[in-house]
């Protein structure tokens, strides 16, 4: 029997029509739609897509943004002096820096410079405290889709035992402690599993809820997926596929082909968590107007 | 047969000492040792007793600390005004805010006023973000005197299968974070539970090391833990004891009596974490001279 394929591409449409309705409630009531402003550096090619999907779907939801493309070779002084003036001008409501960036520039770094309240992407230091603290301002975009889906398809979090796998700073850890909170989208009971794990296939079997965060295909296969468990894929690794026009195909961190026969729901890659974290960063967006309001 | 019992106060007389000469060492090279200010509010007397043993340390380890006794009435305006100040005074190298604060203050509020360069206490949402990201500047001195115990009791923590059990942000949540971060004093299969996870014996039964933070006596009973594993209790709780002058006696969150009878090692209380904790704010306290040296 096959699992349910949770429907990540329904649920982001549901979510950027709820965006598109606070934008337009905003609009009439007087107000400027938020302006959402994308800092790109260099010209990684698959950087250009991202940036150009990210600004496509502002559009559709009325959100209005706004490119700054910058020269590879920019220093760091200069990228700073560009974020201080994105800071104090009030018409930009919310910032991102596109990544990866070029190696001589420390990412964390501009990270930090950006204005919190303006940190749509949640990864300051301020927005991961709050976010720890139970408090949070702007979630990680790929952690708060996870959640989103979840919470969505009416998949029960409160009491779970829930395993993360993989534990970097923009999923696994800030997803480890959103899904372990008080409150009923969340009190699950939640391992975080990574590289340093002995037997994981004995925790993955014990548990209700499996997120796979890793970038590797195969970390969840069938045999580590206990019969009903719920298994969500945030991986997205690009295979080589000559059948494609392209020259490679999508897969996710999980044997998607084998654990659906096993698991009680399953999101495919692509078409799962994906489309949601599109769509989670114009809900941020918009509540960078909402907070003020 | 009983567990070893792992001495706090032998790991915290290590660390003052280490403190010490770390103090000793910036006299020498001409510069003024560490200035702690405790900021205390309102005349708790608990809060009176733990103030008093923190200047103590820092007296013994020549660490020099002030204190600024406010009235319970001052307002929200008139504290975050002396914040200020204290942020502002070169002379001042670290500081905390002794909790329990008076109802009408908004303590997460004061804490996020605090510099965060002197916040030793590392509550700051920067600070705890940074410790998210795996960079910490100060952790939280529970959690810190945690793994200092476990380092140096030369138990391993690397490939581990760690409960924590508790998910405060004082404890609980930073605990988890730097026990599974990837380093040679981490990188910990962590599980993070509380009042929300269910059949929490069945996962304790598995932990390698137990933590326990709850605040709740015999949260922790022998049945719940492995035949060798590790046992850490970061409970203190008052209870009532006739027997004592006082009128009570400190237990933790473990059922230490029969717990001892099954686990490989087990911290008392008092005489566990306590001790290290306070030898922790000491070694932060220092580290604000260290981080700009």
């Amino acid at each position: 029997m096959n699992s349910y394929i949770l429907d990540g591409n329904a649920v982001a449409a549901e979510i950027r029509s709820e965006v598109k309705h606070g934008v337009e409630q905003i609009v009439r009531d007087g107000l400027c739609p938020p302006h959402l402003r994308v800092i790109m550096i260099g010209s990684n090619t698959a950087s250009q897509t991202y940036v150009r999907l990210k600004m496509q779907d502002c559009e559709e939801v009325g959100i209005s943004s706004s490119l700054s493309v910058l020269n590879d070779s920019i220093t760091m002084n200069e990228v700073m002096d560009l974020i201080d003036d994105v800071n104090n001008n009030d018409e930009i409501n919310a910032v991102i820096i596109q990544k990866p960036l070029p190696s001589h520039l420390d990412s964390e770094l501009l990270d930090f410079s950006l204005s919190p309240s303006k940190d749509v992407d949640g990864l300051h230091p301020v927005n991961l405290g709050l976010l720890l603290q139970g408090n949070p301002r702007f979630i990680p975009a790929t952690p708060l889709a996870v959640r989103e889906l979840l919470v969505r398809s009416n998949i029960d979090i409160v009491g779970k035992n829930i395993v993360v796998i993989g534990r970097s700073n923009l999923v696994g850890k800030p997803l480890a402690l959103i899904l372990a909170q008080k409150n009923i989208y969340g009190n699950a009971t939640v391992t975080i599993a990574h590289t340093g794990t002995k037997n994981l296939r004995a925790i993955t079997l014990e548990a209700d809820i499996i997120i796979a965060a890793t970038g590797y295909p195969n970390t969840v296969t069938a045999d580590m997926v206990r019969s009903g468990a719920i298994v969500v894929d945030v991986g997205i690794n690009r295979i080589n596929d000559s059948s494609r026009k392209r020259g490679y195909r999508l897969i996710g961190d999980v044997d998607f082909e084998n654990v659906k026969t096993v698991a009680g729901a399953i999101t495919p890659v692509p078409g799962g968590v994906g489309p949601i974290t599109r769509a989670m960063l114009l809900k941020n967006t918009l509540d960078t107007i909402k907070a003020n309001y």
